[in-house]
């Protein structure tokens, strides 16, 4: 199953990050955050698949098509707090998945206090930037290799 | 306008129907569901046009071209619960259109228990799988039966 | 069990209708819905026992009864927002059962919008009038069909 | 019409007027509030038919009745607070119909404070005691005149 | 006392009925009302004080001077709902008190259902028109009739 | 005073009790639990008088009815959750009384956790079972016994 | 009815403008705020009747006042979020009135983001300092062109 | 198993029942109560460990200890409504146990309704005073009597 | 600076003080509170300008006029917790102020528990009587004096 | 910056506009309401760019590009109440932008009165109408006017 | 009674005033508060026992302590927002307390802004820093001076 | 820094994980917690201080001395919920600071998705189990590291 990537899928707005709002996203691009995102992967004996949408009807298809990958990573972004279409899309999966958000979202307002997102993956990372991603990873790497033990 | 067809459209992970989930939405798949639907539509004098999208614009699109149709059938998925923009379309829709449920939703979390698309339709089904799709065309049937005569 | 007839039962105000509120409950009467019932029911080889009481305390012990039916429609009116002892009269009974309203009770006052029957009985049709008893008859016929199947 | 009497209905726990908690109801009993009541309407040359029930379908059942009388007082006791069932009977109703209660509900706990009979009655009178349920009289009898007048 | 006049205290926007929004107030205006009370309580044996203001504060004045009246009736217009002023200058208040509103404030928006005046007067009336003004002078004159007795 | 029963009433679907759901109810019959009633209450030198509908407005009246007992024993049944009449019962009963439910009503719905009934009663006993019923008879007889000694 | 002035009336601290908290308000007085308005309306034939008060129930009389005018611009300030008063005038004001905010009213306080006055005006307009009112008047401007032209 | 004893816990304030408040808590002191489990328990042929604190962190260790005992009483006061932890704590706990209070929580401020122990006990009793404890070792002595017969 | 005074504003209602509802404010005049704050206010080096109104919009001027004050405190009676526009001109003042209620609010009805003029003065005095007045004198003539050495 | 067009966005069912539901929208087409904005733009020295999708995501998207005009136009439709990734898109943009609406959002359902879009704009513009848009393209132009001179 | 001292308690977090967060706490330390307390306590002719800790339990039993002391100063701290237990120490005390407060709490968060300890108190200052406590030990020894004298 | 050791703090009910409910907590004991935490810590040039209490009070303390550490990962078990104590003491600590739960809180009862301890540390890990606390301690690592290069 090694040779299935994990899917890091990644929603609205995130194409700006390190472009604009440093204070809460942190100055790494989404391709600086894929690069580090690559390494820790492979140094875990994994690929990555690494994408990005504003689309909320796009990314309900992507996490269909992560039924065949080896695990995902997801950053809902706001679709997180409004999304019942990706709840349903998660509850449905079975591959392991674990959320991140870059910013500490409980400091923040509270419409971003509430995840549909939460509840139907396995464990959450937020406040960490893109450190995040990588903690997920690892997160993901080791559920997938607890399978394969169990 | 018989030869409208009857409009059957549905929403987020409905795709998914009849793979996943079975103790929630059957274990029929979503072609099971659509050949259901012609044979009941047939046998009460009408074609249908099913279709599924994972996309709440593209849902709010396809509800603006119903009112070219005989009427709707609408199963929005997860949009059910959040999408004001479907509530939207319906509310300016003027063909006759039924919502449709596989499942129960009142017997589900309580953010499935409020509907923006019941209100705006003339009726609603729910919690009887495939059967409520054949039930939902005979309603619209007949209240395109009911216009003619009326 | 074809022997056993299906029950429809009224609850509260039911008596009204056909005379009083056309806007919202159509104009004809609870023996009009009653042959239209039985006709839908004879068609389906099953007989019918319908009833109609303003009192909740009978409601409850007719579902009691409805233990001996082959299954049950249920249209309880205003208990239908109100009443746990229904719910749970209902919760306890094991044969099929599907709740319908004549008006679509989503469209009306925000009082109507919670339902205690809903979570309870296996499926809810609302808003299509005389015509939703036949199809919730229709309903409850498959659910019987398919436990003698099943 | 006059030939018609007002009906004057009372709900749950009224039959215990005057004989307890004279501090939220007063010291009349109920023969004491029907004799005051008989005097008033005698006054302005109206009958009156005044009952009790603790029966919530009963009250709904003389509603319905009270299509058949020039007019309503109602005091639906605990019901106020609780019964749309009786709120839909006060609906259908077309006779003028008026609430009055012993007690200053807006001044006891805060579940006395919604009423559901309320928005379906011509007025509500509240805490002047029997002085009430006579002041409600002349006001079916005001809204009587009117009829006749209009 | 009976030398002492009943106040009847008139809140804002009073000033306008009978000329706009019938369907609400009626087609009388204040000083018709005026007119109809001052019959009234002369029936009664008491004179009346009859003012309107749209100031929320001499209003209050208006309530602490009634402290010198035989009793007062009260319609406090929009400010029944937001003033707590008021609700504290008739919580000061001894005279017999009665509310009286023109329209059933039920039956109208949510943020007509709570009164800051209802729970501290003696007893409310309301949706009888100009009719409800006399019930509450003779409500008020039974209150100081039952005082003197007392 | 030993002459006067004490009364134990039961409200709706409780004559189902043994026969359904046992996970929540247990399987004891009501007659079972009678029994039990019974024959605690004979060791602590009072009869009792028990009794069960799915009437609201004959729970009322058997309420009143209690002002003759020695003391009171209630399950309302889901009545607990809804009855504003039955606490108004409740209120005006000046013998002690104990509330009783066979499941551990805050284990269950949210709807559940609220009790018109506790609030007017001296105590509440809950999840313990048939056992509670007797508990509760322990605790009349000392409530019964103090009225003596005091 | 050109000759007829559009009235902008200003409610509680609007004295204050320009004076202190520019970050909110800006920096232009009362005064200045008047002679933009009446440079705009008079491009537009209408003159101008500019006023500002602390008094809720001097606002509402001015706003009864406005029947004479051709239309009215209101800023009631404070006022906006906690008056009924306010909002039951302009309901019965038949001159089209078009509200404004100086601020942003939606990206301060959760209180100021409700406003009694919105569902009563044609429109509303907030956020452009100074620039609002002038937009404002040339709505009314606008409406009051197809009074006339309709 | 009937040589562990049953605990009785007590949490912050018991150690001054019966010195203040007695309107709320009897005049019983925790020493009187003490003495009055230890008599039932006796009869029932168990012991008890009878103790109090004021520490919510110390009534968690106790409730851990309470896994060596037969069963477990617990007042947790105050904690009652607040606490978590001892939520967590009794969810873990594998004896029988049952919660009691000596005051009618629920005739309180509403801040005492709502109770974190009830859901993870197997049963309640409050309002019966000293009566309610010993209530409790008998439903507790009776828990552990049908684990032994089961 | 001391040749300003400190100006002490009372809003609706306290005209009533020390002759109505002792038992909440106590049995000293107003004038007696002037007279105990124009000592404490010598002892300090402070002359006061003690006002009292029932008007919300008056008190929202005198507000402005505190700039030229000292500093400013303020008992807003019921204004406390209704009025924004008290709110928005306390937030404009730059003099120090602090809040002073005669009565424990917190320990009165929930309504009195929310306060518009706490957030934006810089303290509140509460439940204290006349004395509370005092105290706030010597907190504004503290904070007075802080400044200047500041 | 003029050579820079300003962007008039448009959300979901902007395009049946002026087809159908008049009362709401008005009679003018979007097309109609792009003439009318070409126009007025024109004649402050702005080119538009004027476009409209039923897509949020697509809207976002165009959001993103808007930091390349010289300011925003725009009306979200239904997105405006349930989007947070419209609501970050616009907060990371630089440009100024205002909100409009053709209806008055609230004077209609409670779900229309919040706005994501509002506290993230600078300004927002409600029930005039394609009016409203010109307005709107004005404030935008003197926004970009005062950037410059600023 | 002069012999007993004024109990000056502190709760949760207040051991770091004075070396963290000035700008909410100010700069003085909490060996400075009480020098400054007990410099005024002396002056009013009263010892002071002043304490810290962080343990809710602790202060629940210092509480209880007061009993035996001249009055009760007390700044619970967080626990203030969240102590039952605390509420029923301090409903049980019967010496003179006050509750104080560094900060304003209404100036911060929501969930600051509900005390348990207000309504149990006689009186609550805050946000007047370490004077607050200085006027705090004035208005216990005035309540102790006002007792002894009544 | 090296030289400090990295903070381990555990609150309520974790000294029983591993223990009880595997199904939440996993089948690691906290001693093997610890072990993984030492381990991952020496790899990243760090030392722990690893320890457990079931009071708030202690916790508080540990907090504050956390000042000294290099950093804190911090889970508050069920004080999450409800410390507004622990939310003041980590608000005042300046070391970074993660918060870690071994299950998915947000797939449990809704009174553990609301925490006190996130919005006030630099990020929140849940539901990866005993991995979760390496990952939190590699977080720790990172950001002591950037405050060393920063």
């Amino acid at each position: 199953m090694v040779d299935r990537p994990i899917f890091i899928l990644n929603g609205a707005n995130l194409d700006l990050v390190g472009t604009r709002e440093p204070g809460h996203y942190g100055d790494m691009t989404l391709a600086d955050i894929e690069r580090a995102c690559r390494a820790r992967a492979d140094g875990l004996g994994f690929g990555i698949d690494f994408r990005q949408t504003n689309s909320e009807g796009e990314l309900v298809g992507w996490i269909h098509e992560a039924e065949g990958a080896a695990g995902l990573v997801l950053n809902a972004g706001a679709y997180t707090h409004t999304s019942i279409a990706i709840h349903d899309a998660l509850r449905a999966l079975t591959r392991p998945s674990v959320e991140v958000h870059l910013s500490n979202i409980f400091a923040r307002e509270p419409f971003r206090h509430h995840s549909y997102v939460a509840p139907v993956v396995r464990g959450s990372i937020c406040g960490l930037g893109a450190k995040g991603y990588e903690l997920a990873i690892e997160a993901v790497a080791a559920l997938v290799g607890a399978e394969r033990a169990g």
